[in-house]
C-alpha cells in the first residue's frame, strides 16, 4: 500500500469486522488444522515441515506448531506430568484455533498420545480438525531414534515415555493415516497433498503468488 | 492449487525450511504487533476493529487479539489476581510472537496498565513490538463506559479496576500515541494506517488482492 493508496481513500473507518472468511477469501485458501500425531521418531516433524515447504511453493500460508516453538515460549512453564502435559495439549489448540481463524493452515506436529486428549482438540477446533496418524512401529521408531531418546528412555533416564513406559493409543477414526516405515516422505506428501487439494477445492492461487 | 499443479511437480520434498520471511515475502507485508494499551473505554477495540478492516480492505492480513477472543479460550483457567493477569499477558505476548512468525500483522487489545509487563512484551517481540499509547483522561473513559464497568467499579462491586481502584502506568516512550478524546476515529486511523505504511515501506499488494 503505498501512500497514495491511502489518501485516495475518503473512508477510513468501516463498521464491519473482518470475519475469517474474508482473510481466507483473500489468501484464496481454506484454514484448517492438520494435527500429526505418532510415536516420537514417527516422521511427523519431518513430515510437517516437508509438506510446509511444499504448500508454501504452491502459495499456501502455513505455520507449523511443534515442540520447539511451543515449549521454550508459550508453554515454557510447564513441565511433563500428567497435568501439565494435558495443558500443553490444551494450549496449543487454543492457538490452533486462533490460527485457524487467522486463515492460515496449521500443521500441528505433536505425540499426543491420549485419545481422550485429542478428541478434546477436535472438539475445540471443529470440522477444521484434520487428524493424521502418523503410523510407524515402535521397532522402527526405536531403530531411526533421532534424538537418542529411546536408548535413554530405555535406560530409566525418561519416565513416562510414550511407547516404552506411558500409552500411545492409536487413532480410531484419523482423517488421514500415512505410513512412514512402508512409504517415502514423497508418497506420505503426495497423499497429504490430495486431501489437503480436495479440502481446499477451486480455490486456486493467483498467478502473481506462485 | 489444483490437481495437475501438484501431479507436474516431481519433487515434494523440500530440505529448506520455510521461514517467516518467505511468508512475508508472499504475502508482500511485514508481520508486527500493534499493542493498543490503555484505560478501559478509552477505545483500543474500536480502533483495533476499524484498523483491521482498513487493512484488509488494502489487502493486508491481520488478525485482532482481544478479551473476547483470549479470556474465554486460551486463558480461560486464569482469573483476574495480579499473577494471572501477568500471566494473561505473558501468554498474549507468546501468541502474537507465533502470529508474528506467520507473517501476520497482529493488533492486540488489552488494557495492559503496567509498565513492567508492557516491558516484558517488547523484550519477547523485540522489534516488531509496536506501542501504541491509546490516550484518553479518566473523565472521558468513564463518562463513555461502555460497558457499565466504571459505575460497577465505583460502586465497590469490580476490584482493583484500572483507573479507579488500580494504577494504570501511562507509556513513557511508545511508538505511537493516539488521542481519542480530541481526534476522531478516522483521524487516529489515518494516524496508525500511515505508521504501519512506511514500516512496510514499499511492499506494494498485487492488483490480484487488491
Amino acid at each position: 500500500m503505498g501512500d497514495s493508496l491511502v489518501e485516495k481513500r475518503n473512508v477510513y473507518w468501516h463498521t464491519g469486522q473482518v470475519l475469517r472468511t474474508h482473510r481466507e477469501n483473500m489468501l484464496r485458501q481454506r484454514g484448517m488444522v492438520l494435527w500429526l500425531s505418532g510415536l516420537s521418531g514417527s516422521g511427523k516433524s519431518t513430515l510437517a515441515h516437508a509438506l510446509e515447504a511444499e504448500l508454501h511453493a504452491l502459495g499456501r500460508l502455513t505455520y507449523t506448531l511443534d515442540g520447539d516453538n511451543i515449549r521454550h515460549g508459550l508453554n515454557s512453564d510447564l513441565g511433563f506430568s500428567q497435568a501439565d502435559r494435558r495443558e500443553n495439549l490444551r494450549r496449543i489448540g487454543e492457538v490452533a484455533k486462533l490460527m485457524l481463524d487467522s486463515g492460515v493452515i496449521v500443521l500441528a506436529a505433536f505425540i499426543s498420545p491420549l485419545r481422550a486428549e485429542r478428541e478434546q482438540l477436535r472438539a475445540v477446533l471443529g470440522a477444521d480438525y484434520i487428524e493424521v496418524f502418523v503410523d510407524c512401529p515402535l521397532a522402527v521408531c526405536e531403530q531411526r531414534d533421532p534424538k537418542a531418546l529411546y536408548a535413554k528412555a530405555r535406560a530409566g533416564l525418561i519416565p513416562e515415555f510414550t511407547g516404552i513406559s506411558a500409552p500411545y493409543e492409536p487413532p480410531q477414526k484419523p482423517e488421514i493415516v500415512v505410513r512412514t516405515a512402508e512409504d517415502s516422505v514423497a508418497q506420505c506428501l503426495a497423499q497429504l497433498l490430495a486431501y489437503i487439494n480436495e479440502r481446499t477445492g477451486g480455490l486456486e492461487v493467483s498467478a502473481a503468488r506462485c
